[in-house]
């Protein structure tokens, strides 16, 4: 490790070299690694998130009003939670801003995300505001599980089905439109500024058995690797299970890009994808796209995907 | 406020303008504004609190270690937590970092915060790690109520007497040495590194009845400011009984600084201030250094403070 930067090791690399450094403790049911830790708080088991969004990285001022950064912050934290099947309580925020910034705008992104959190019934009950040179917004979600179980990345069976539910490849759509210099599709422009995370797909996956559960942050292919990677398995997609909306499918079209890559390797939607045995019932929402083997890793069978499998902030 | 910026309202009117925009519910008892906020969380109370340090402002990298930053970031946050008389179980933190940050750096912020988290017995339960021009550390500390009783801020009344527990002026007096170049007294650069807050005698006060508390962050004039506000009375500190530790004293004179400037307006200590009935026995480490009184303010009869109560982070 002597001598090594951050970008060496990049940011999966890094955070497996930090999570040795967390020492446990009885209280603690699930460590750091997971979408959400769990913690015992005297006769409650408390589940806590925390992400950090930084201006021009997680957003940019030019594409995102206030209000629309401010929700998504408060939902990719909720969604951590969402992932386990829990259900939120309260959020705080911590703002660095620098000093020229408008007072309107401030009040604008705590209002997303009060309304954000509004949504799941949850409150934003305090924070913190300091000076920096970019605006960077860091949000800690905290919540309790939702019924009787909650669900990690480590239970993935072989012999599941691989479900999910929600939005793939619409908030990757809109940033490519963005970073090309356009605004439209409004559609797939509103949901890389706006996530719409299916919240209460989280706790009902959890009630109806679901074996694995991650919220879709990194992108499909990463994500689903950190099941695989937790499990112990692999993960099997089929190509022709896997959703192509029509609004990502026209943008692609429209752009001559792969609607595929940004479905695999999109992020920023917050789906859910979980595992579930094969006699499940699944809940509402969720379609199966893929099956649990033993091995290891994420293969989509006739597609080659370029490039990363999802973003690591220090390599780009 | 329709064109201002947060540097001209600065931190403590914005923080003004954003409590409003919180909506509360049910579940929260203590909202935004104290030291911690206190909400249901099932059976249980759950306080939490949040702080954010930026580098070059909270600390600097050729001040301090890894190590120091950590265990300051992590201090703060439970200090906050045991100015409510609450108990620590967990702590996330979310860090930005440039790419160039090197991995033995950042492993030793994380080991300063799992040790001085290990010193009140919590855990650091998981984070978040992303990329930034400068390292941004976002610390959530949650507990429990420690006894039966939280003491916020709002409960001094006239006929209390105001008293302190732990350091004053040492982190203030480390500050300017290094700012002026030196090294030495040690003993105070130490103090500016690594804070020793005074963490049992947080709990201890609110069992012997503390009827406000406050964790001194901003300065003993700013924050004893910050109950006289919420509690609706005046303080009065009598300059006799404020104590001037020798360190301090001896690093004024080295200086030729007011050794009081640093002991009203230095936070970084996080030394506790409450006030109780002039009739309780105050806990081990509490001295009295004032009375509260009918009225509003803070007043140090005989003295006066040249500068700022306390720190604003837009302002300076």
């Amino acid at each position: 490790m002597s001598g090594q930067t951050v970008a060496d090791i990049g940011e999966f690399g890094l955070i497996a070299a930090l999570q040795p450094r967390l020492r446990t403790s009885a209280a603690v049911e699930v460590a750091s690694g997971d979408d959400a830790a769990v913690v015992r708080l005297g006769a409650e088991r408390l589940v806590v998130s925390t992400d950090m969004l930084v201006q021009d990285r997680h957003f940019r001022l030019e594409w995102s009003s206030a209000g629309d950064i401010g929700r998504k912050a408060a939902a990719q934290n909720i969604a951590d939670l969402s992932a386990m099947g829990a259900r939120p309580v309260a959020l705080t925020a911590a703002i660095a801003l620098p000093p020229h910034t408008s007072v309107e705008w401030v009040l604008g992104v705590v209002d997303g995300l009060v309304a954000e959190a509004a949504e799941v019934g949850a409150v934003v009950v305090g924070g913190d505001v300091t000076r920096a040179e970019n605006v960077t917004i860091s949000i800690t979600a905290m919540g309790v599980p939702a019924g009787s179980r909650l669900v990690p990345r480590s239970g993935a069976q072989p012999g599941d089905v691989v479900a999910i539910c929600g939005r793939l490849g619409w908030a990757a759509a809109g940033l490519a439109v963005l970073g090309r210099g356009f605004k439209s599709p409004r559609v797939v422009v509103d949901a890389h500024r706006r996530p719409h995370p299916p919240y209460a797909a989280g706790p009902a996956a959890a009630a109806a058995g679901a074996t694995a559960m991650i919220d879709v942050s990194d992108g499909l292919l990463a994500d689903l690797g950190h099941i695989a990677d937790a499990s112990g398995v692999q993960i099997v997609l089929d190509p022709q299970l896997l959703p192509i909306d029509d609004q990502v499918r026209a943008t692609a079209s429209a752009f001559n890009a792969d609607p595929l890559g940004w479905v695999l390797a999109g992020g920023d939607d917050h789906a859910l994808a979980a595992t579930f045995s094969s006699d499940a019932s699944l809940p509402d929402g969720f379609e199966i796209v893929g099956e649990v083997l033993a091995g290891s890793g994420v293969e989509v069978p006739g597609y080659r995907h370029i490039g990363a499998p999802g973003y690591d902030h220090f390599r780009e």
